[in-house]
């Protein structure tokens, strides 16, 4: 480890990793926070699901969304996938001295139009104003809680020859954010996927058992998501490089900008394993919803390279994909 | 409302309320937020109480802790005074690139100990790094749950002729903040007061009913949270200022930092209050206890002035005291 905390340990990728096993667990250890899921399963007279995010998104206004429909959805969908119906969030927003009000308004707005869609109540909240100059205009930070409903859901359940799927387009959310920084390009084409995915893991989770695991693919992107799957399990996962959806503006501007589009942060997708044999039902029944359109079976699981995941690419070649190593988008979410 | 967020909206005082009341509020309406208590009381087969906390101090490291004790006895304090037993945190970082590792690892280890004393676990957790010049080392934010068990605090309890009680000296988490950060003058005999408040909060609600509101004064002193208690309230608190416990080196401090020590944070004490017959009994035995060897009875509650808190000086005269105005001290917590 460096003496100094770098961007890349923010990355959600392999010195994210680090970071948490190396100095957060040994200190912090219990089982829920071992786990390394999205969220925490509580116990109670109800089993709870608890889940927090902090939003660094920079800019924190890009086209499809801004820091305030992101740090809803972001808490949000942490609990989704965990199996949980979200119902409550904290709100703690961290405020740079110069702030304009019209931006906080509008972020407020759109925190109080993303909840209504969620269904979940802004509970508890607090403010903090640091100086200019020690913040970018805005933090935001959500916690949610929400009521464990689909108990089954881990790494755990998959098997030999299970279908990987992914609920829409990949890349949308990372490009989006990236060209609305640095104005390189005009992104009107390329909107961020940041949506609440209630309605999407609810539809998945009808299958029951036959679905294993979900994650929705943020910091570090599909190729990082798809190695927590794996890792450490006598299974690997197989992508069909071409089987990817992926649009082709999202396709041009990764070119453009040196990005793998694997990598690349979605806000409003599912990364799901589930039974072969249920794979098209839940492809069929994904692409009748708004934010399933373009749902689509990437790979299998096979018993090939444990612990890995390999790409085959469009020239008949494999490759290793591992999780995302250094910052390739730092303030993405 | 300037057409900027300045530092006067941080302060916990009248500009916080004002941007909680005409921006936050409109927004994101709905009853637990409305009570504008330090958490909230959420539905279920069990009652929970649910609170958030961003901590921003400067410096990270003061005498009597750092801000990952504050992190995990701010929110832990404020599920306590809601009633709440809390149970489980999250812990959001936001981190500064160039944070010293060894003193993320003292942060870290600060949570882990506090945690360890306060029965609660950190349960799921998000690292952000923004870059070198967009922080201050560190932020931390924690959200907490616990489980309702005093349920009948409230301000609506305040009746004509109740006791208020402070369960120790005031000002010395504010003060040695403040001390901290300027390097002004020795602070070895000024340690914050920072603890956590379980014990103190459990012997005191041991008196039920007789015990009618409790509080942390946090950001904006007792001044604030006495207003707090009163506001649009039928009663008035009248406060025998030579009756508030307070020791000679913060006063010192006090005077030659230019602060009134009604407004200075602190993050060990509770402020409540209680029926006046049980007044002398709950000092009695709170004296018993480490963290509350110098409870004292401060003053009354009064009907003379609706709504409004007044001191009555050493010299005889009697001034009112408003929330803070201002930001006296930004970044205390």
């Amino acid at each position: 480890m460096e003496d100094i905390i770098t961007l890349d340990y923010g990355s959600g990728g392999k010195k994210t990793s680090q970071l948490i096993e190396n100095l957060l667990l040994p200190r912090l250890l219990n089982e829920e926070l071992e786990k390394l899921s999205d969220g925490a399963i509580l116990d109670g007279s109800d089993k709870l699901v608890f889940s927090t995010d902090s939003f660094v998104v920079k800019p924190y206004f890009f086209p499809g969304g801004d820091i305030g429909k992101l740090a809803v959805c972001g808490t949000v969908n942490d609990i989704c996938m965990c199996g949980g119906v979200p119902k409550y969030l904290s709100l703690g927003l961290i405020i740079e001295e110069g702030l304009p009000l019209k931006h906080l308004e509008k972020i407020i707005s759109s925190i109080s139009e993303a909840a209504k869609e969620c269904s979940v109540t802004v509970s508890t909240g607090d403010t903090k104003v640091v100086e200019r100059g020690f913040g970018d205009g805005i933090y935001v930070n959500t916690s949610g809680i929400g009521f464990l409903k689909y108990p089954w859901l881990s790494n755990k359940n998959i098997r030999d020859g299970d279908a990987v799927i992914v609920t829409g387009n990949i890349g949308e959310h990372g490009t989006a954010v990236m060209l609305a920084r640095d104005g390189l390009l005009s992104s009107d084409s390329i909107v961020s996927d940041c949506a609440p995915l209630i309605d999407l893991a609810a539809k998945i989770c009808e299958y029951g058992h036959s679905v294993r695991v979900m994650r929705d693919p943020t910091r570090g992107g599909i190729a990082t998501t798809l190695n927590e799957f794996v890792n450490g399990s006598p299974f690997s996962i197989e992508i069909n490089e071409d089987a990817v959806p992926i649009s082709p503006s999202v396709k041009s501007a990764c070119d453009i900008l040196g990005i793998d589009p694997l990598y690349c942060a979605n806000e409003g997708r599912i990364l799901f394993i589930a039974a072969e044999n249920e794979a098209q039902s839940l492809i069929d029944a994904l692409r009748k919803h708004k934010d399933g359109r373009d749902c689509a079976m990437i790979g299998h699981v096979t018993s090939r390279f444990p612990g890995k995941v390999t790409v085959k690419t469009p020239f008949g070649g494999t490759r290793i994909v591992q999780k995302l190593s250094g910052a390739q988008l730092p303030r993405i979410c």
